[in-house]
């Protein structure tokens, strides 16, 4: 390329930035409009953008991409609708700009208020999935946001037809097509340029696998919205219902092995009297179980666990397996091992379930809930940008809101201040 | 000192972090006897601290500090009931840590709310002022947080003092004297291992002047809650009453110069009819008028202006002063040299006011107010750790609600995901 990756970031930086103010101005009913034409040009340009999939799908196998890397990269009809009516599905969604967060009026006559405004510039850094990209640029988009979209190498062809189509799309509705722009290279220095980006970009939201979150929150001078792991608990307290115990233990390891929701470690409660048809069920639906020397104690299938067990984050049929005293040992356990993602209680004893609720530090904790529940689309929010484990601005699924700050407009009739 | 600053940082991270956990469970009435408990041991150790601060002054009159320093340095009797009586106000501020920001049921039954929670662990790097050390860990305190402060070397006896005191109230209430703790050193290095502390402390707040703070945002890797500059606007639109936009510009320039709300540039509209007085008014205050050509033909006192009058930050009885045109030309002068503070229209017209409040992007804007209200107290929260004028977490003036972030509580009866 002519241009170095840090005069290319810039240059999008201040289209995006123009794109962003015409975007904040705009009512909810044109942002959704424009986002619906980008649905139809996606459908509009299926054959393109199936046929610029289909070049990356054979680099991918020519270059020995695996199973999984090949699944997620490849699209056909009925992906690229589903990719399509997600971005109607975020068209429709409440749109939180504008939306009065409080108001107050002082002493001297003075109208405060705190408005819900977009954020500005949103960076996405991604991998193999092309349906990122319209995913989130519809979420910056629906939020008031201009979307600065940076997809992996193996995906290049995929997404600049998407983008295209994308674009367009907005560009037909009247929007400005600067609105979700894609980084034209796939040389990583671009990544780079975007991480140091202060003040071009206002938050980085990486969507991909645990190295790329590694390298995004390590090397980022912007704000990164992320969560590196999900080193999940599922803490079976000793006033448990025996039969909802097993089944969500079962459900939340099991039910998706791969997502950042699943429990990773079982805490028993000494007091939870029989655990032994828990552990069995969970070794009858194939998952390694590694505990200690209590655990292996009572179902023999359960292999040792070491001292990284406690640490990992399998996204695999294995589950780490402990026996805690109470609550205590449990949140105890959780501060010392977890990744502040999600964390549940079993129990029938309210006053324990508020202990954990109040006393353990993650984004989502649960009662007598499954943690693989932990999703934007199933708390209701209609979409996801991302999952946050960090403590400021947004935590845990994050979708429109998490995209917006705020503004203080005061109203006065000439006060000065005496 | 034995360690060095890496590890001094990090073993009061652990300490604070421990702090913050006990802080977090307590209720209100708790953490408001801890701080009446410091204001009372402030007080009580009166002889000692003012002691203490007499020798900071000594050593600064020795070293030739200037008399503005040495009058932010100095305490005596009145000041520090002023600080204790600060601590008190803080103690009375309701307490936003628990409260329940949305509220939603699924249709599955699971009930899920987000709650407000302290943050964690918060560093304070300030400078000459030792009642900040008192004022800062009163705020974090009170919204559930550890502090850990570092103060400025000329205050050192001072702060340590004042320290002494507040940790031992805290203790007395039996809170965690850990919930404040102060960096035994002066060394510079224990700033920059603070900034580079990620994960030990979850957000650093400067308090001091332009390079301090500029040199926090340079090197932290920790998020920062800061701004840097107030170059701030009061536009006089053409709708504007002439007394009205007389009284607020002299107002929002003069009130005090050196607080980061002055007004640094003055708009006027082309369609303002007669400029003369107001200009006339601001330079009979002694305020030096930087203008252009327009300005300079309206009122012989006014000086020219160069390019960079618009992107200074005076902080003294200097101000810029220029013909836009209208609305969208104050709009885009503030774009290109605002610093996303505070900025204000004078104006009669009320849709041309929310063309303003609606297209600025600052954190806070006004309308026929003085952009002197930008303050903490002023807006009602009760104090201020500070103003940010980044867009992530918190904008504006930042009190006991900044402090603070969510988690989702998730409530069920053993859903488990299908």
């Amino acid at each position: 390329m002519d241009q170095n990756p840090e005069q290319l970031i810039a240059e999008m930086g201040q289209r995006a930035r123009t794109a962003a103010g015409r975007l904040a101005g705009l009512p909810t009913a044109r942002k959704a409009e424009g986002l619906r034409a980008a649905a139809a040009a996606m459908r509009a340009q299926a054959d393109a953008i199936l046929a610029a999939n289909a070049r990356d799908v054979a680099a991918g196998e020519a270059n020995g991409l695996s199973g999984a890397l090949l699944d997620r990269l490849r699209l056909d009809p009925a992906r690229l609708e589903g990719a399509a009516q997600g971005v109607e599905a975020v068209a429709a969604l409440p749109d939180p700009v504008g939306d009065t967060i409080s108001r107050s009026e002082r002493p001297n006559g003075l109208q405060l208020s705190r408005v819900r405004v977009p954020i500005g510039v949103i960076g996405i850094i991604y991998e193999s999935r092309p349906n990122v990209t319209a995913d989130a640029a519809a979420l910056c988009v629906m939020s008031g946001n201009a979307a600065i979209l940076r997809g992996g190498s193996e995906a290049a062809h995929s997404n600049r037809a998407i983008h295209a189509a994308f674009a367009a799309g907005l560009a037909q509705a009247g929007l400005p097509a600067d609105a979700a722009q894609l980084v034209p290279t796939t040389d990583r220095a671009a990544v780079g340029a975007m991480l140091r980006a202060d003040g071009a970009i206002d938050m980085v939201v990486p969507r991909g696998g645990k190295s790329l979150v590694a390298r995004v929150q390590e090397e980022a001078r912007v704000p990164v919205l992320a969560h590196l792991d999900g080193i999940n608990h599922t803490y079976i307290d000793g006033a448990a219902d025996p039969a909802m115990a097993r089944e969500l233990a079962v459900n939340a390891k099991m039910r998706r092995t791969g997502i950042c929701g699943a429990t990773e470690t079982l805490l028993i409660d000494r007091a939870f009297a029989d655990p032994a048809p828990m552990l069995a069920a969970l070794a009858d639906t194939g998952c390694e179980l590694r505990g200690d020397a209590d655990i292996r104690a009572i179902e023999p299938r359960v292999v040792a666990a070491n001292a990284e067990d406690w640490d990992t984050e399998y996204l695999d049929s294995i589950l780490s397996v402990k026996r805690v005293d109470g609550v205590e040992g449990a949140m105890a356990h959780i501060a010392a091992h977890g990744s502040h993602h999600t964390d549940a209680i079993v129990t029938g004893d309210a006053a324990t379930a508020e202990r954990f609720l109040n006393g353990v530090d993650s984004a989502i904790v649960m009662w007598n809930a499954s943690t693989q529940f932990a999703d934007g689309g199933e708390f209701g929010l209609g979409a996801e940008i991302g999952i946050a484990t960090g403590r400021l601005h947004a935590r845990g699924p994050v979708a429109l809101e998490g995209l917006t700050t705020y503004k203080w407009v005061v109203r006065g009739t000439g006060q000065t201040r005496p």
